[in-house]
């Protein structure tokens, strides 16, 4: 049976779902309403991605019991129509005559208190709080950070594409050659066989060879790898909008016994994490459960980052495993569970899966083998 | 004698003296100082332009009597202290376990009122504003909307560059075909030749052929130009991270006699246009200058957009030339010049040049003829 790969496209019922949830969650969290931006909320919400984000303002507007209301320029109304989402929501345009800020207020309560994207311009914030003085603002991120942090069944099945073509993409890189070329090398095979699985926007591609792999914010440069390098391989993006990001380390040639047990020990409380994940659990202890493990092992000062951080249309969102967020974990979160050691100097070592939370626990999106694979 | 067509390269040097200038005009404009967030401003600033725009803060802050502080992520410093206008400023940077609003609190009067870059992300206002609960803030739309208005002579060196590269592409763009190709095969030639002559990025290629014409907003579309068209050409992008925009009216074949008039009364109403621009005139005077012309030729309630906007490291800024715009012109300031006359399911024409203004007058950057030309 052929399949040609594309999703089920999301339809404006998913898109008024959506929607009415932000607007309920908004109001359980004492919010007048949500002010959305161009951007990922307003993809996430509507489908709709305006062509430029301009001074000329595109806002959503969502309050629970009422419609929500697009406000766009009179000359992106056509654009905006065609989203997929338009048909849940009523299209107020305007033109350049007109004020959009009067009219945006109309539609607000005075004295309310609402969230805004994290991305809306200063420009529209304060003249949206000039019209209207007695309002007040939060950002999304303090306000209702888990806005778009539930994925539906629909988001789901796009992400375990997305998922699926990383492990794609890991399993042809083991088999290119490493040593003797440079990171960036393979840095662009990586790049190459994401687009070749179907991504359309590749957003990393770290190839952390020796050294290189001990910080954990490298990306990939000239340096040559050499037989006897651990190399940490993290690498995603978007398809069909929706992101991958998945890492795991190699060893060209057999690797020393420490640095086997190095990856042993990252592997364990990779496991560790993924294995914490299950509805009600507070975010902070899914990094608690992968930390403690690499701590007991003696390495906690070398585990120099959080454990995780959501997925979405964007590869980077809430919520965030993190000591200190207590937020606790809902069926449908996405999030990155990637614990890692980094000597300075010497190499690093990161595991990383994508987890989804079902009502049983956690479910990996990546399943390619996490021991260390060994590679020319 | 062989020419790069590099220009020379913005020094530590200019970029202290647009810092300067931003400083002191904040201060005449009663501010306390200037936050400048990533994106024109902070490139004309001081050269820095972040790879990507996250949520992590980075701030350059601006008062006067203060050296100018950058505020910046740890990852990120490396990055920053490259770009051109570093040596002008402090860089302060904040790791993750920091709060840069912290920091950057600390840089700002309690009480002051702030102008901020349109462009900054609520997130960071209100984080600011939460630490500083007596401070207040105004987009630089409002509270300082020349800030970027008036370039030096090294900017005004790019501007004319850009405007020539367009230029020689109007020039080329006449020798191609037209009649019975669809306008975007003539807007992709516009785009290939302004990438030819130098452009970075093409921001808008026009082609508003017969009816198409009559629509400002009309980019390009399947339409096939056929013989007796009028075509509204309107092109630019970025040369050397400064702008072009240009736009000429050509006609397919021998125009008819309404067709010349019209035509004519646009070049009259451009010429007159140019003629108002000088030192101290406002704005509005430039637009009304236009206006008159098409208004006594009849054609008033068909002129329906301002006659001009600035330009610089963006294609569509500051100034203006709008009525109720108050500002005077100041030399150095660099702006459209495009009136035009619409005429609904029959066609269009709009003529364009960028003109800076100097101590004499105007001077145009585009110089390509202005005559109705006839292309096959």
């Amino acid at each position: 049976m052929p399949s040609t790969d594309q999703p089920v496209p999301f339809t404006a019922d998913d898109y008024r779902a959506r929607m009415t949830r932000a607007a309920e969650s908004a109001e359980a969290a004492g919010l007048a309403g949500v002010l959305v931006a161009p951007g990922p909320d307003m993809v996430h919400l509507t489908g709709y991605r305006p062509t430029a984000e301009t001074e000329r303002l595109t806002l959503l507007v969502l309050r629970a019991g009422h419609d929500p209301v697009l406000v766009v320029p009179a000359l992106e109304a056509a654009d905006a129509e065609r989203a997929a989402g338009a048909p849940a929501l009523t299209l107020r345009d305007w033109t350049d005559a007109a004020n959009p800020y009067t009219l945006t207020a109309g539609l607000l309560h005075a004295k309310g208190r609402f969230g805004i994207s994290d991305n809306a311009w200063a420009l529209h914030l304060l003249a949206l709080r000039k019209l209207l003085p007695d309002s007040s603002y939060a950002s999304l991120t303090d306000a209702l950070p888990m806005l778009r942090a539930v994925k539906d069944a629909a988001e789901l099945e796009r992400l375990a594409a997305a998922g699926a073509a990383a492990d794609a993409t890991y399993e042809q890189i083991l088999k290119v050659r490493f040593s003797g070329r440079r990171e960036s090398e393979v840095a662009a095979d990586l790049a190459a066989l994401l687009t070749e699985h179907g991504h359309s926007q590749v957003d990393f591609t770290v190839v952390g060879s020796g050294p290189n792999g001990a910080n954990p914010h490298h990306e990939a440069g000239d340096r040559t790898i050499e037989r006897g390098d651990m190399v940490v391989l993290d690498f995603g993006g978007l398809k069909h909008g929706y992101g991958s990001d998945t890492s795991r380390t190699v060893h060209v040639g057999e690797p020393t016994a420490e640095e086997q047990r190095v990856h042993d020990v990252v592997r364990e409380a990779q496991e560790a994490g993924c294995r914490a994940v299950r509805p009600g659990v507070a975010c902070q202890e899914v990094d608690r459960a992968a930390r403690a493990v690499i701590t007991e092992f003696g390495y906690g000062e070398r585990f120099i980052h959080r454990t995780g951080h959501g997925i979405g249309v964007t590869t980077h969102e809430p919520p965030y495993m993190i000591e200190g967020e207590e937020q606790p974990l809902v069926p449908g979160m996405c999030f990155s569970v990637e614990p890692g050691i980094y000597l300075p100097g010497r190499f690093g070592v990161r595991i990383e899966d994508i987890v989804t939370v079902t009502e049983s626990g956690g479910r990996r999106l990546n399943t390619t083998a996490r021991e260390l694979a060994v590679v020319e």
